[in-house]
């Protein structure tokens, strides 16, 4: 394949260059495998290509580590190659979920901070070969990464064998976007030095030992994101419920008047919240979040959103153009860092983040559930959704209070699984309505979900079964004698 | 009450002194009353008799916050008057407990770190009366705390009236043992520059606003504090355990040779560990905790223990005695801190804490239950466990295998209550053995845990829930069909 100059500055590098096929049989079977991507941008392609198609004859299996979800060409073709034997800490592969619940894969589920120093401190083991996604190689050797940062230093420290794919459908021009940060091990570490947004605290490449360099593959396949598709009515609602509560919060001096950054997961409820602020005139909106959406280049464009940091830039393939053209303009509003950082509890308190994250269901006491679906069936994993809700300065977590047309309440007498605690969730938000837990005994907090956030048509069950909670097991938080 | 000169260094405050009755009546019914103690140390014990007195012959209720739980003068004299409507975020008391769970104390379980900046977010309402215990006031007006620091800096800062109990039964020489720094608020927040678990970084004493000043009691009575019995012969094997575990750790080099802060709840198992780890020649140990013990002067004193932070000082009264005698050897030793410091989490990743908690009962999928006996009566409530175990180097949870005499597994099927959740929680110590449960999926983890810390008597039955869970309802965390 043909690439630009400039693409690999360092002749260590361009000597290595080979085939996918050829790094692919680097990865032998039991082989622990860490791979850049943190949601599906910035994952290598054209080696996980080669090596589902060479598991199609020569069977074996890894251990695969990431940054978070990844796209299909990594997390989907391996999975469907039988490639996964076990994988950490994050997916949202419709494939790769159903293997994980019939026991095809061993699906570990890791707050996304704490991924790279458990890493750095041993406790997952060794890492054989790291595979990161770079948009350049500078004459120095060091590595501009491209559309994620996610967990890639780490990696990159810590594997014995290192592949590079250069992928070249990313712009050169993203040079300068990622702020790479890794913080000393205890009991040798300094404060980060992170105080604003904006802050720049590390480089802007990655220096590697060159001794561990084992391939460079060269590649075109673009990152196989996708756009969300307009919020729908309940995702409205919600949002308008979250702005008018913040609102409040900012009337009665609970919160700044220009507000504080945002953490938002991904997804529509977010971006109409946004939007709603600025109707409001809320300007000069912060966001230190993990994924920069469409909806950020908008809120950029419009003169809206002062900076977005993150450790991953998904975009949809018209979106991506369209940045892609303008990536020196939006490089002054946007850094990617590792998800160490962009984590980081340290950091989210210091800067007092507004955190506003999704729950699967959540029961009448205020745990939430983030991952499993009727308990036993993963979902996706809990993200970073624990970093940023146990550090923020409020914390919001919403959902409809129904699902599937109304068949499922989302407001339930008990999570089936809990990833949250009452201790964490400060904030639920339906459509119905928003319900302020703070400083409220699980007994008034079952009284407010329920009035404020069930669907009418699942209130007078759950009253019911708290009422009989309450002649059956009394008590700080009552339960059925059953649930003892 | 005759006082040493000293003891009130300012004529402000030396105009104010009043009895404790006196000092009472500034206290309305309704009101949110913020007092200092951390455990039976530090809290004010005149004005809370004179109010439990008080409302025998004139009900009123309030809103108490505190720094963790109290002595009885406060948590239990004012449960039985009947004076508690509210109580905000931790205790130990046996009559308020009973009164918690038959739903006449309303009781709020809170995060220890986390209740500092809610107060001062405007999160708990407004603070009408902080009542203060204080060994000194000084000539310029600022007060020195006495054997705990909790969140009085902040409770001092915010409340509308202040209360300041001198009492002359805690020694003078307290003065230099306590760091007093409050972080900025965000967004204007920088980095705490605590950097080594014996850093300095902030004052000896806290300047308050004298116009806010209501009343200043003299008081003799000593903190109710108790020794710990000597640990029993399951505490003896956790300990054992937990070094064994430490030492491979170390020996496989994913801990220091020379180890890193210790965190520990109260109690044997902690102390029997740190014993034992001197036993193995480990050196130099430092704790960075939210209680200092017995055992820790005893430590210091052998030349084993380098360093100790805490939020409060808990002895037993022999042990007191020995301590106020020797203040000014230990204090280059010991420093108290507001348990926003001690407990927090930028600092406890900085430092890298080996945390230990305890658990009230562990599920097999890793779950740990803290807070509540049978998933509806409350026992304390979460305290610091959860700042600490999420924010941990390495996090361990102990509990024995199973209580009164066996009758009652504590490690269970499925917890009655979850506090810490299966991404929090990487060890689980019994006296059988250690669960160590880093990098493992839920169904490994069950197995291990069944395998290594239930107690031989319930490993079938445990056994055969895991096997019909795999059988009914299959996926990442199996279950049964009725707890879907």
């Amino acid at each position: 394949m043909e690439i630009e100059e400039g693409r690999i500055g360092s002749r260590v590098f361009r000597e290595k260059v080979m085939e996918a096929e050829e790094a692919a049989e680097l990865i032998k079977d039991s082989m622990v495998v860490a791979t850049s991507g943190f949601t599906p941008a910035g994952y290598p392609k054209a080696v996980p290509l080669a090596l589902a198609q060479r598991a199609e004859k020569d069977p074996f299996q890894i251990t695969l580590l990431t940054g978070a979800s990844v796209g299909d060409e990594l997390d989907g073709a391996l999975t469907r190659a039988g490639v996964i034997a076990r994988r950490i800490p994050y997916q949202t592969n419709k494939d790769l979920r159903e293997a994980i619940n019939c026991g095809g894969v061993k699906f570990v589920d890791v707050h996304l901070s704490h991924m790279a120093p458990m890493i750095r401190y041993g406790f997952l083991g060794n890492i054989d070969v790291a595979i990161v996604e770079v948009v350049k190689i500078r004459e120095d050797g060091s590595l501009v990464l491209s559309t994620s940062v996610g967990n890639s230093p780490t990696f990159l420290e810590q594997a014995d064998k290192i592949i590079i794919e250069v992928n070249i459908s990313q712009p050169l021009e993203l040079e300068g976007l990622h702020d790479i940060f890794i913080p000393e091990d205890p009991p040798h570490r300094r404060p980060i030095p992170l105080q604003r947004v904006s802050d720049r605290i590390g480089e802007p490449s990655i220096k590697i030992d060159e001794r561990k360099l084992a391939g460079v593959v060269i590649t075109d396949i673009k990152d196989d994101s996708r756009g969300f598709p307009p919020p729908d009515e309940n995702s409205k609602r919600i949002a308008e419920n979250i702005i008018r509560f913040l609102k409040k919060e900012i009337d009665e001096g609970r919160l700044p008047p220009d507000l504080l950054p945002f953490q938002s997961g991904v997804g529509g409820i977010a971006n109409a919240t946004l939007r709603g602020l600025l109707g409001l005139g809320i300007k000069d909106l912060e966001l230190y979040s993990e994924v920069i959406q469409d909806s950020v280049l908008d809120l950029i464009e419009e003169g809206c959103l002062k900076f977005a940091s993150g450790t991953s830039l998904t975009l949809s393939p018209e979106k991506r153009d369209y940045f892609n053209k303008n990536v020196e303009k939006f490089k002054e509003k946007i850094m990617l860092r590792p998800q160490e950082i962009s984590n980081n509890p340290e950091i989210i308190r210091r800067l007092g983040i507004i955190a506003m994250n999704t729950a699967i269901e959540a029961d009448i006491y205020g745990n939430v559930n983030s991952t499993h679906i009727g308990g036993h069936k993963m979902m996706n994993g809990i993200g970073g959704s624990g970093d940023f809700s146990r550090n923020a300065y409020i914390s919001i977590f919403s959902t409809p209070s129904s699902r599937k047309g109304g068949e499922i309440s989302c407001i339930v007498p008990r999570c089936s699984h809990i990833d949250h605690t009452e201790h964490d969730v400060q904030v639920i938000v339906t459509e119905q309505g928003v319900a302020d837990l703070r400083g409220k005994t699980p007994q008034e907090k079952a009284e407010i979900i329920i009035e404020n956030c069930a669907h009418p048509d699942c209130r007078a069950m759950l009253g019911d079964y708290f009422s009989r909670c309450k002649n059956e097991c009394f008590g700080q938080t009552p339960c059925l004698k059953r649930e003892k």
